[in-house]
């Protein structure tokens, strides 16, 4: 401190003129102002904010009273149902860390990850039970169980202590407190799901969260009160921090468990929805749904999409639909969307199909996004700006998690060099918005030669008769690696291998042409990513240009 | 730090995952993701972002090169032309900090804080000339002088060593930093006009200062790339911080030298204005603006008005123009707006003088504001929300200044009990809104009763005839206090004292009605806030029911 700057003199940090940052606070001000607004919408089951913000201290009171405080934490097995949304504030205002598990996983990932973070709660919905029950037989350090008893799911079994209302009875009803004791306090650990490997559990922090979820809100031209639909599971980033965003703009939650076309459509219609969020393989079922769950659609919605980069034909099918599409980009440990591919003025100009492949591209920094680079990993220098020469993706600033827990190591490496690796291969084109070629590991490298996955991919999307592809590296003793497709079909048509490699030998150079091409539903994880890895090993396994 | 804490262990701030908050990382991003859109328009003169980055930068440079930096005072006697707007970025990216003067103070309040900010460097715009020339002539440590010579302006003399253009040239042209050492570090320095006594200096910080502009924007529900009309002066509280809210949703910025209603009602059709900001005094010159101007608009248009109550008639007047008023409230030690009058649901079943009314009141929380309450200013205990008890808005968090430079007593006082005093006496209704009543001084005890000078202005706007209303204490001998009336007539409307006395009587309480009216233009400050302590000394000085 420089003494004889004036302005560092008897200027400090007080009570009055400082405040931790937080997304509690967003919560606490939208029950204050619009104590009457609807918050949440599930099945018949309404809530208003200031109902939301009471359930959400009677859980930050139940789980103080038996002894959750800073450091602890509070595993969630949930659905899109209330209780996860209310889990988004509870738990962090009681000084816990809220780790939302993947509901997909098997019960030895769950296993490890519970162990992994010392879990002393757990809340888990009926839907999964039966892996919840496998897990407890394998864990020796049990956690507390608390069931969630969803009235609208049919099935499963309850394996907890008791309920999640019975639970949150036990808090005090006076209990208001949303203080922290520092902004840069744990919110909550989202473990990613780590294609090889054990999952690594990123930590976010109370600033990043709160930040994040107004970037969310700038980033989409969001307004006051939007309705929401949960397409997007909340478990995944934390709903890519939507539900802190929701509180700060004071929208509407409209919960959805399982995501069918039919439920969309119909939600849709019913609560007037504004805005959802899905990957591309979401945006891809609604295209292909039947043309008459999509009549009587009357009002502008918004779709977010990212967890995957989405084919340009995707983006062109929802505005096809008249849904206006926003893609971003990011990563768990960048909360979830950290970068956009803000729209500029001249491309209104331009074809669906041409705007489309700009939009198709991950793009720029969101609104709070401090920096973004493509560079080479080596040196750190940035590429040039030529949309070919291949980087890495690098961010750094607020939107960057702590680190990995109990991790130190990879916590490190991530970070060196002072900024986040992220693992992505892209290009930085002239107008300055970035392109993913591909995950580093992703890559085919062929006689020596880049192929990216992604680009012989689109290629593949855009064939009218194919509804899904995923290009992957096998192992060749000629060429090292040779790209394999795996290709699913629409609905009642037909497609032959042969036919596929002709069609892609007019769009793309030779050596990038899949030599094998296997016909099927493609593997993926629940939130829409094709796990490469599952494909890897069986492309392996297959000879060439395997017919359906 | 509790090291059993795992969330402790080995996740530190480091380069990659965090960033100090400074606004000017808005200007960076704009520059960068929206190159060449419009970021000022100043007659026939556009900027781009690009542009305003650059000169930014350049200025910077220039302002570092002549030894400027960390903790200087850099003053702006500035209209609202471009050269005020850069000031905002390139003052504190060169580390050093924004004084913009209030252009209407005469030479020795300008005097006395140009000494008292111990500013090193002043542009001053041609425009002021004479009082700068005045002022340099009282001062013995006098500040290098830059020319802002405006080629719209004609008029005034170039006073300094060179002019704004000159200066930003010797700054290097490959600058590019905006790095900033501490998010609290001070970005501006705001002098309250000072009813009375030497006028306070208010430190904002870089933290402060992007929190509330994204409060704005928030606030307005501003979406990405609005039009911005300039008739708020940038130097009152940094135009409520709007310059740093246009860079964070890249708005464009039209310039206004004079605020008259010809120039106001040719921009908004010219540019497509979609927002502008006004105090009361701004709305009404264009509700009683002539009818022709008013034609020709067929786009929305925002208004947000605060720096005086807003009578409910001005805000109805406003609505059946068709242009939405946005009420917000705040003071120069809250960076300008922190608190709204955010519209609930259920008003828009209002007529527009219902809903007027609810409008007039200040309000709740801006979006970011961390906390507000109406207390005793004794106990410090809120009073109940029942619109009747009187008590002093008081504010906390990340939207309450650094504190008053080199006057750390006012500063502790003013900070006393961990909340801001803002000095505004006010009711809270049941619904949470808040009402000023009176700032504390100016609140007139009649008889031992307090009478709220605003309840009786706001009767006095609703009468048909009346354009504007002032009420002030006169010294009583009976009553101590009586209220006294300043009321100027709108165009060609003959109005007797008797006759608004009769009017009052008919609204009011018996003790509440003016016992003096004093017919002629009323005093303001450039604001637009009326002056108050000058007519409490004419309202001493004239006698009981005087007529025009």
């Amino acid at each position: 401190m420089n003494t004889d700057n004036i302005y560092e003199q008897s200027l400090d940090q007080n009570q009055a003129n400082f405040a931790h940052l937080t997304p509690l606070s967003f919560l606490e001000r939208s029950a204050s102002v619009y104590p009457n607004r609807v918050s949440i919408i599930h099945g018949d089951t309404e809530y208003t904010w200031s109902q939301t913000y009471k359930r959400s201290c009677l859980l930050a009171s139940a789980l103080q009273k038996m002894g959750i405080g800073k450091g602890d934490t509070v595993s969630f097995m949930g659905a899109n149902t209330p209780e996860t949304f209310e889990a988004h504030f509870g738990v962090p205002m009681a000084g816990a860390v809220l780790n939302a598990l993947n509901v997909r996983l098997d019960a030895k990932a769950i296993a490890f990850i519970l162990e992994h973070a010392e879990t002393k709660v757990l809340f888990t919905d009926k839907e999964y039970s039966d892996t919840i029950k496998a897990v407890l037989e394998i864990m020796s350090n049990k956690p507390v169980v608390i069931d969630i008893d969803d009235p609208y799911f049919k099935g499963g079994e309850l394996v907890g202590e008791k309920n999640y209302e019975e639970f949150i009875a036990q808090g005090d009803d006076d209990y208001s407190c949303f203080q922290i004791e520092d902004e840069w306090q744990a919110i909550s650990l989202n473990y990613t799901s780590g294609t090889t490997g054990d999952p690594k559990g990123v930590v976010f922090h109370h600033r990043g969260a709160y930040l994040n979820a107004i970037s969310n809100v700038m980033c989409w031209n969001m307004t006051a009160h939007p309705i929401y639909l949960w397409t997007l599971p909340m478990f995944h980033c934390n709903g890519w921090c939507w539900p802190w965003s929701l509180a700060a703009v004071t929208g509407t939650s409209v919960c959805l468990r399982h995501v069918r076309d039919e439920a969309i459509f119909d939600a849709i219609k019913k609560h007037k929805v504004s805005h959802f969020c899905g990957a591309p393989v979401v945006l891809n079922t609604l295209i292909n749904a039947d043309d008459s769950l999509k009549q009587g659609i009357d009002h502008e919605i918004s779709v977010m999409t990212a967890g995957a980069a989405p084919p340009a034909a995707v983006i062109a099918g929802m505005e096809n639909m008249g849904f206006g599409v926003s893609h971003v980009y990011g990563l768990t440990e960048t909360y979830g969307p950290c970068v956009v591919c803000a729209p500029q003025e001249e491309w209104s100009d331009l074809s669906v199909d041409d705007r489309a492949e700009l939009l198709a591209r991950q793009g720029v920094r969101a609104p709070l996004q401090d920096e973004l680079m493509v560079a080479d990993p080596e040196t750190m220098l940035p590429v040039p700006k030529d949309g070919k020469t291949m980087g890495e993706i690098f961010m750094r600033g607020n939107l960057v998690m702590k680190g990995y827990l109990k991790n130190p190591k990879t916590t490190e490496a991530c970070f060196k060099g002072g900024w986040f690796h992220s693992g992505d291969l892209a290009v930085w084109h002239e107008d300055g918005y970035t392109q993913i070629k591909d995950r580093s590991k992703d890559i085919i490298i062929s006689g020596g030669e880049n192929i990216s996955s992604l680009e012989v991919e689109s290629v593949l999307f855009k064939h009218p008769k194919i509804l899904e592809a995923a290009v992957v590296a096998s192992t060749d003793e000629k060429w090292g690696e040779v790209p394999c497709a795996f290709v699913s079909l629409k609905n009642g048509q037909e497609l032959s291998a042969d036919e596929i490699i002709a069609y892609c030998r007019e769009e793309l150079a030779g050596f990038k042409i899949p030599k094998k091409v296997v016909f099927g539903p493609i593997d993926k994880t629940s939130t829409g990513k094709v796990q490469k890895y599952l494909l890897r090993e069986k492309a392996d396994k297959v000879g060439y240009v395997v017919k359906k």
